[in-house]
């Protein structure tokens, strides 16, 4: 099978041209290696790792195979301490406290999430992996200079022709057309992310549009969930594709319980942007703090800090087997999904595409 | 050529897998005529018509073509007057009123959108048009039961794959599986459309999902204006597709100048979905009012209400060149247009798509 666009694969090294998307806290080494054997783009999610994590994720991948894989690392900016949205959304959430028995804790624990920094861009360089993904724009010029001096493919999300044609100017070697369809983050970096969770685009309308705009390959993501969407997403004009539901099915996948039965429960129309968990929209399924908070707020505290006052309430309702209060992140195609590993979703996903272009010519 | 998929082109009896989007207010007989007779389905929008237009309309149709037409309207419930929201909503557009130095008129005019009722039945059985189709489910059952023994074949258009399943119980002919990015006003039906503006599906993810879970021909509408779409969206399991915002740039298009302007400026991260205009979710161009007071407002009055208010400040302002409160729909692909006449555009559709469906079998 020649498949109809080559770049994509001619760049990465691969065999199918399917990345396995980057989950943070959802997935580690052992999906990213079961992609890349299988001829995909496995990658190892790095934004709630620290650098010795890091180091050991891509170690273990490193022994297991020698084929190519992605790292992952978000590159936001930290926000300053805002005293009054905290206290409103202290607020906010007070009642949950109450009725959970949570304990309310004034100390805000630590991000979870952190931007690419010079700690990791040493984990880089002295690995040098193939593939290094960015999520929110790119890191710093120095930063950005060190990963490219390293080797690396670099890859960055866009929501926009205008975010699409920056990553190309900024020396992108391919991007990512990260359609509204998606789960969890908005890669949204060049509009403010709350007021443009309103303006997010389709993948069958924002693909071809970057498509035409930039002369790099271009990956979509948002939807894609079988060899449907895959060839789709080829007509369209990706070189590629970044799946990401999809696997979260898969028992790869390191996310708990509640979670993964609320996937397996997921309907077409039952998900939203919200950035009451995180700060920044994210596609997760509807439950019960998004309906009854937003599912976009004005006092959620800015990203990465939102999900700080939330997580005793959160644990004390996963402890009673809620998910009233936990990120379910999941995209609008999470039903389109069959009882197999990420291997077999791999092969699956390639060769439901291949179906899917030869059935077209006759 | 040989279409991959026969059902539509035969329930329809059409050439081209193509169905020109019924646009209410902004086409008339005339680019129905043009797509038809290019094999095409081209539609007549009634919603905003009296039943003696309706009649006019359909007559310059069978007189131009004895090819098959579409005649559509919409099927919602006339909302109950609500004398606090209007309150509120002109509370909120008195300083408009203002700057603007707009006549204030107390006296709600009358609504500009109303449901299929028995006089229309009434020209509907005159004609018996091949085709009908509805927004906003389907019209009650006696009236329902009319339209089919008319000999009519029936669609309607379904934002999620419930909806879906409801139309094809009812007794639908075809399904318009309609995503998130399509311009003007969402048919969703069995959930409240402002809270569900927030969870719209893209087609993507939209449309396979529904092709899987009906047996009656789909056809895709959002996002889709060029071959690349119209080859996409049969891939995903469409039988054809349903065009509008592209179809807004032909010169056939009744729309204003500021409207004709606004689309030539559209880019794809620059619509959204907004009720402020009429009082249901309809995807428009971001102007000054919606910037303001929305995109989505709890103020804005009921379907199809809402408009009525707004009127004199919209004419002021349009009267001095902005279109800072006019409608301005458009869907997410508006960028990708070429300037031609609607047969030429229906054409292209069809011979684009066939090249890309044709250029994968090598």
């Amino acid at each position: 099978m020649i498949w109809p666009n080559h770049d994509l694969l001619d760049l990465l090294n691969i065999e199918v041209p399917v990345i396995q998307a980057p989950m943070a806290g959802a997935n580690g080494p052992e999906m990213a290696i079961a992609v890349s054997q299988t001829g995909g783009l496995g990658s190892l999610p790095c934004a709630m790792l620290s650098p010795a994590q890091a180091d050991a994720g891509i170690r273990a991948i490193r022994d297991a195979t020698e084929r190519p894989y992605n790292v992952n690392f978000f590159c936001h900016e930290m926000p300053l301490p805002d005293a009054d949205r905290d206290l409103r959304w202290r607020d906010s959430l007070a009642a949950y406290h109450a009725e959970l028995g949570a304990t309310r804790s004034d100390a805000t624990s630590a991000p979870a999430r952190l931007p690419f920094d010079d700690a990791m861009c040493e984990v880089i360089e002295a690995h040098q992996p193939p593939v290094i993904s960015f999520h929110f724009g790119l890191p710093p010029e120095p930063l950005f200079a060190r990963v490219k001096m390293a080797g690396c493919t670099v890859l960055s999300s866009a929501t926009s022709v205008d975010e699409a044609r920056w990553l190309e100017a900024c020396g992108c070697d391919a991007i990512i057309a990260q359609g509204a369809e998606a789960g969890g983050h908005r890669g949204t970096f060049l509009s403010d992310p709350i007021q443009s969770a309103a303006t997010q685009t389709g993948t069958i309308a924002l693909l071809p549009q970057i498509a035409d705009a930039v002369s790099v390959p271009v990956i979509a993501a948002g939807g894609i969930a079988d060899g449907r969407g895959v060839a789709a997403a080829l007509i369209l004009g990706a070189a590629g594709v970044q799946v990401g539901t999809a696997y979260l099915h898969t028992p790869e996948a390191t996310i708990g319980k509640l979670h993964r039965e609320a996937l397996g429960r997921a309907t077409d129309n039952g998900t939203a942007l919200t950035n009451l968990f995180s700060g920044r929209p994210a596609r997760g399924i509807m439950n019960r703090l998004m309906e009854e908070q937003g599912p976009i707020s004005a006092s959620a505290p800015a990203f990465p800090t939102a999900g700080a006052r939330l997580a005793p309430i959160r644990q004390a309702a996963e402890a009673a087997g809620r998910p009233d209060f936990t990120s379910l992140w999941a995209g609008q195609a999470a039903p389109l999904h069959h009882a197999m590993d990420a291997a077999g979703l791999t092969r699956r996903l390639a060769d439901e595409a291949r179906v899917c272009l030869m059935g077209l010519s006759g």
